[in-house]
């Protein structure tokens, strides 16, 4: 069984400052358990807590903790200490850490660094954040083409201490180039004199270094891979991203796009760590901006103060009538905003997804027009009924059409989808909403 | 290079009965694509397709199928055939399609099986859909601790072709209970004399078969696992959850909280091929269940009718109060949902949580307020001013606190939590946004 952590006796331990327990606390247990623990110790006693876990461990609890509890630590820790820790690190985990520490203590790192390491370290913390160069690492074994099967086992062996993965390796040519890969299993199962050029796989799925790390996530998940091999502009290999980092993106990336539905900006660190002020930041912007579009459906209710004077059974109708455009309008700008972030439609679907949707919308409306007609007789006889399902039909029609329509519109323009769902459709389709059903409403009922 | 599949050359060569032509498009294409392709291949042809293909990539390419194509291809197919695909899938998927065929069709493919698959088949299908049981696979590497690293080396071997993986190997007693996980890296780097039961790790973490996916693939997507073992009330190992089906379990729960944050049923193939009927019938409860809370919200206006002939400014503020308590609740919503759905959250936070969105919320709704103070002086002078600044703290606070306590309280009772985001929390903030609005101006606004 899984040795489950107990935070509460651990925390007991460190309290009172018998370091002996808590060494043989965490000792075996899983370095995300850990990392979760070591994130709420106190800033201060983080190192030496930290310093309880034997080599390897340390360092890969160190890699789990976000990027902001690393610095923080970091500036509790001696420096020859850090410089150890920054050795051990996988390649891709150190590169994050470079990036998120002052120039000041870059540079009392890097000395302790040998040349090719330090060239490494620069190399992979160049690759701007959201690019597949940010997330990969270049911790990955590789193979000659000329190798036997058996040399290549024996290659993989002495990579394995430090290789990110050794069941898939990255068959190259003096200059780098990728010339296929091979897994272990593969390896494995061959005679030992084959040649590792007539076993390697040539159709090779591969990312560039420069493209998107959602696309590289679902390029992940959609081909099964354990590991993709990132290219840059030349075809040399100069990474490789695992499923594990892809699963985390993947996870990411869903978080923001809701958020983007419902208006959050996106945090650091999750709901729950966020500080009050963040979570305050990245909420107020896009509040006030919706007060201001729907200003304008008041603006339009302001516009037919009279007919509503006249009409005030048409006030009864109004949230109804309004929130269902928005309501059919959120439901189709969710499809199409899930449709694209998963690779499922395409930006060249749109036309085919419009013309569903005006059949789907349209059956949509007309039930709905149907549900509420009888009311609509009940409380202003048969013109305010004809005035209030049409309206709905009409209503639901568009708010339909504009949830399909706007994230396409997004990702043509090279925005993203997801912000284009939520409150945004909502205020669009309440404003016209208001409008349709008072312009209607003002045209049928209006006296002679 | 990948070979990229060019579809439009494939159906041209198929058109014109070239089958020479397309296997040859076909051969070497990664099975996700090939499987794409042969969705959209008219039902008469498929069958003819698919031979096209050699014995390995055949089963591959149809595990990639979604069920309902490989039912409706398993029709066109000869009973032999079929009998032969299916011996060749894996057994995850094998019990999958399994479940989706008629009775009849189950019958007819029992007998091609041995014993012990037969039995195999009966017990990965037994497993009801939604749990952990239902991805899991019977074909994982078992070894026994008294072998030596090199006996479990060979043993590894001779298992590589049917294991879905060998890189994590499983270590159990003569009755299949589960002592500890060894994976291939350290059995690599192990002495050949020593034993299994010294090299292998001994605190695993694990799943049951009854768990929910969703759960379980947290698991693998936290500890970065590559397969997760899972275990029956007993303690006996019955199978392994591998990371690429963790993959696919996390972004079609993703999808459904998506979904369900607009209130659209689980679409059984995507929203590109759901058939126009499915798409209504997914989306027309929710919208017509939500006309009836609109009703609310009219009633409520309805209830005001003098208050907003006398004041008739008042209408203009309307909807900007009623959206804003609406798009604070679903924001508050959305972080809640999402916290608790990756786990960040977990139901004992619900008081901090809280707690935290009184803060939040209370200084939104002040920042709110002051920006449409002015905008309420302008048309009414200081009373609609005060009217209009006091009725946005309180329902940005009143939506904010909805929209957090909502899924915690969905959570608690079992129900998805997700449900309870999007348009419940708008409209029930729409209705209390107009009672406290109308009810405040009537109480503010009374003339002496």
């Amino acid at each position: 069984m899984k040795r489950e952590l107990d935070a509460e006796l651990v925390r007991s331990a460190l309290e009172a400052g018998d370091l002996e327990r808590v060494a043989q606390l965490l000792r075996g247990v899983p370095a995300a358990d850990a990392a979760d623990f070591m994130a709420n110790v106190p800033a201060e006693d983080a190192p030496r807590v930290l310093r309880l876990l034997e080599g390897e461990q340390r360092a890969e609890v160190f890699g789990y903790l976000e990027p902001a509890d690393q610095v923080r630590l970091s500036e509790n820790m001696p420096r020859r200490e850090l410089a150890r820790l920054f050795e051990a690190m996988s390649h891709d985990e150190r590169a994050d850490l470079f990036q998120s520490l002052e120039p000041e203590q870059r540079r009392e790192l890097l000395p302790g660094l040998a040349h090719a390491e330090r060239e490494d370290l620069r190399r992979l913390s160049s690759y701007p954040e959201g690019t597949a160069g940010s997330i990969m690492t270049s911790d990955y074994a590789v193979l000659a083409p000329e190798q036997t099967a058996a040399e290549a086992l024996e290659a993989l062996r002495l990579s394995a201490p430090d290789a990110e993965t050794i069941y898939q390796a990255y068959v190259v040519d003096g200059a780098r180039q990728l010339l296929g890969t091979l897994s272990l299993r593969d390896l494995f199962l061959a005679r030992p004199e084959r040649r590792v050029r007539d076993l390697m796989q040539r159709e090779v799925i591969d990312g560039r270094a420069d493209e998107p790390t959602e696309e590289v996530a679902r390029r992940i998940a959609r081909y099964d891979l354990l590991a993709l091999p990132i290219l840059d502009d030349a075809g040399t290999l100069v990474g490789i991203v695992t499923y594990d980092d892809a699963m985390d993106v993947a996870e990411e990336a869903a978080t923001e796009d809701f958020y983007k539905s419902a208006n959050v900006g996106k945090l650091t660190g999750g709901v729950k760590r966020a500080k009050l002020h963040e979570l305050y930041r990245k909420r107020v912007p896009w509040l006030l901006l919706l007060v201001f579009g729907n200003l304008f459906s008041g603006a339009g209710l302001a516009l037919f103060e009279g007919l509503l004077a006249r009409h005030v059974a048409l006030i009864f109708f109004l949230p109804l009538l309004v929130g269902s455009a928005g309501n059919a309008g959120s439901q189709a700008a969710t499809l199409m905003v899930r449709a694209l972030a998963t690779g499922e439609a395409a930006l060249s679907d749109w036309l085919f997804l419009l013309g569903r949707e005006v059949a789907v919308a349209g059956a949509l409306g007309l039930s709905m027009a149907l549900a509420v007609a009888g009311l609509g007789w009940a409380r202003g006889g048969a013109e305010l009924a004809l005035v209030i399902s049409t309206t709905m039909v009409l209503v639901v029609l568009f708010g339909g059409l504009v949830g399909t329509a706007l994230p396409f519109l997004f990702s043509r323009f090279r925005l993203d989808p997801a912000s284009a769902s939520g409150p945004l459709v909502t205020t669009l389709a309440d404003v016209s909403g208001v409008l349709i059903y008072l312009s209607l409403a003002n045209w049928l009922l209006a006296g002679p």
